[in-house]
């Protein structure tokens, strides 16, 4: 999530009510997940596993919950609840605000675009030229639509991101203040949920094609031109690289990496990375071939 | 489904125009399933291979197709076809009137209670303090709704449960007269089904979470503080205790109970009833580390 | 797809700029899929493993990018890209014509139907006797209801079909030029999907009922009263038998028979026809009880 502007290290601490190491004038741009994070961005980590990933990633500002020495050019927000503190601070910036609408009027349309009835676009939503959204799509606030897209009816743009944190009686949300961004030529069919970022962006590549009911949890990236089937899931934070296809009913853990042109046939269940230019099957996945083989293994067996 | 008020034996017999065993005026509170009645209510069965289960539940008026002894302090209808008998009673309490406006004048809605365009709220529906209902929820008549609940756009809730008799030639549903509570600080995400109760209450559990997608059928009680992934499809007639925590894609059949504090792993089938704390994987699942032997046998016999 | 009236080979011809092998003035009645074509229409085909099965099929054109024999009693159009000009002739006869109003004016709607707020219905539609249609259903141009129908809320029929060709640098979509028939006594739940057909029907046979969430692709034919549970995903150019049952989450991929009162058991991966009357399991499907011995062998195995 991006700041309006920038804001010091300073003025950040003080809406939070913590202490901080680093210059008091060291300004940040915005907020990001740690797989997406820039330079000039905050992180926050609440657990000694995740420690050092965070301090050597690329954000310049991570807002931590123990006294560690800041690493040079970064910043450190020192808190003893991140989560909760990383909330507050993007709850500072995006405010959820009620539409009695079912268009909000500062929404961008481009030409040649059709906007089918029963459509609800919330604030600050940007679509491209020659776009059809069918009816009673949804797409939430700074959802970024580019040309030549198709969404079909049902389907839901930038709902919150599923991410809770456990508090032992209750769970707590991770506010969603990222968006959605659907890139050119990109088609995808009815009733499909795609979540908005929790603070990165949810983002359908360029010439990708999306069948019905599926399911891209929050801060997913798919690349360019990829094709997936019916009913698939792939839940927040992964990133699947170009010219991917992925049939019908197969399922992807949280934060895996898929490399180009892989086939992940239906049904297979993804808990692992899975390299470019293979084809995996089963659930847990594995490459068809060994899977496929130890099928034949087991009816040899049966018998 | 409660009465509004108590009807004796000899006025619910009349409206079926069946005869009966038992006291005229044996007071009756109202119809239920068999793994939710209580004292006073109806239950229905029509076939020998449940009379007993039947006739020694909590339940005080039996619906049957049979003339056996009627069990001490209770009564019994018979019906040469209980079926269209248990719906000939429901139909005559809860009609089906159509609505031609998105909100019925009847509903009750708390204090901070964000309703967003295009949302659809039936008859005598209730929703408390501090909600949001996203663009594009249908919420059927009768839902109630606790406070600080969360639905996302696109779903469904008290649509009529998935149950028919087959009749040789056609299939016959069951009517639904239940409906859906969802407790306090319940979150559910897009697009998810939540079907209302045959005759019962299909209940979300206080602070649990849901993520998109996902199915719950007609008289599925979850319980408190669960956690549930998208594209979860749990059938009918379950019962889910507290703090069960569900992955992606995982589907249960009907009338399960799972105890307190299982986790059930991704794609998951789950067939048979499974204990409390335990971790389950597979489908048929079983015990995750039973399951993962097995896998790991298997891809040894087939190097 | 029905052409309005009969076309001569040469207008169909200089509709889409190509040569022809025929009598100018054969007559052409429309366009179809190769597994439901009939006497007087047009299949197109474009890969040499697929030239036998068209000019062998029923279909009295073939549109196709080699120069064979012409068989007897039918007529060839001869393009370099049929897949290109087979979605001209749809185009030129079927148009996308944006809708600004939730229901067409031209729809036919029967006595006793309920068409409840919030649902789309597009131009061309017509729906029978004593329907419900639940809020918030999308129902896209040329959809055909029957009599006694229910379509539950967020259900969407007749989306376009998930059918795209390769191009190298991206995808191109066939166009869907069929429709949706839902047969009278069908039952759908709520926030299903099912897709026209490209260029037939897609159908749902008499006294069928679907749970919620299932996915029907294009050009799909169920039989009647079959009985299908949640979260069912059945791929395009699917024929399902009479009287078939199938479980919750189980996928079918595209093109399959599925025989007479088959039992397809829940999470089952379909990728081959199945036999009539028999009962099948697993990702893979095979008969159930090979499928059930091979878990107990691996069990045992593990042990």
């Amino acid at each position: 999530m991006k700041f309006p502007h920038s804001f010091t290290l300073k003025k950040i601490a003080s809406i939070i009510g913590c202490e901080y190491v680093g210059k008091e004038d060291f300004p940040i741009y915005g907020t990001n997940e740690i797989h997406r994070v820039k330079e000039g961005e905050i992180v926050f980590v609440d657990h000694p596993k995740y420690y050092a990933k965070a301090l050597h990633s690329k954000a310049s500002v991570v807002l931590i919950n123990k006294k560690v020495e800041c690493p040079e050019n970064k910043a450190l927000l020192l808190s003893d609840d991140p989560f909760r503190d990383f909330n507050k601070i993007n709850d500072y910036f995006v405010k959820f605000i009620p539409q009695n609408k079912l268009i909000s009027d500062d929404v961008q349309i481009g030409k040649n675009t059709i906007i089918q009835p029963g459509v609800y676009i919330g604030k600050n939503v940007k679509i491209g030229n020659d776009c059809i959204i069918f009816p009673n799509v949804t797409i939430h606030d700074y959802t970024e639509i580019g040309n030549n897209v198709v969404i079909q009816s049902g389907t839901v743009l930038g709902g919150d991101g599923f991410y809770y944190k456990n508090r032992g009686s209750y769970f707590e949300r991770l506010k969603s203040v990222g968006n959605v961004i659907i890139e050119d030529n990109v088609e995808i069919g009815s009733n499909c949920t795609i979540d908005r970022g929790v603070t990165a962006s949810t983002i359908i590549g360029k010439g990708s094609k999306l069948d019905n009911l599926i399911q891209i949890g929050h801060d997913t990236v798919i690349g360019r031109k990829c094709l997936i089937a019916s009913q698939v899931g792939i839940a927040g934070c992964c990133t699947i690289h170009d010219e991917v296809s992925i049939w019908g009913q197969a399922g992807f853990a949280s934060s895996l990496t898929i490399g180009e042109k892989a086939i992940i046939l239906a049904q297979s269940g993804v808990s692992k990375n899975l390299k470019a230019g293979k084809t995996y099957f089963g659930s847990p996945a594995e490459e068809a071939k060994k899977k496929l083989k130890e099928l034949a293994t087991l009816k040899n067996l049966a018998k």
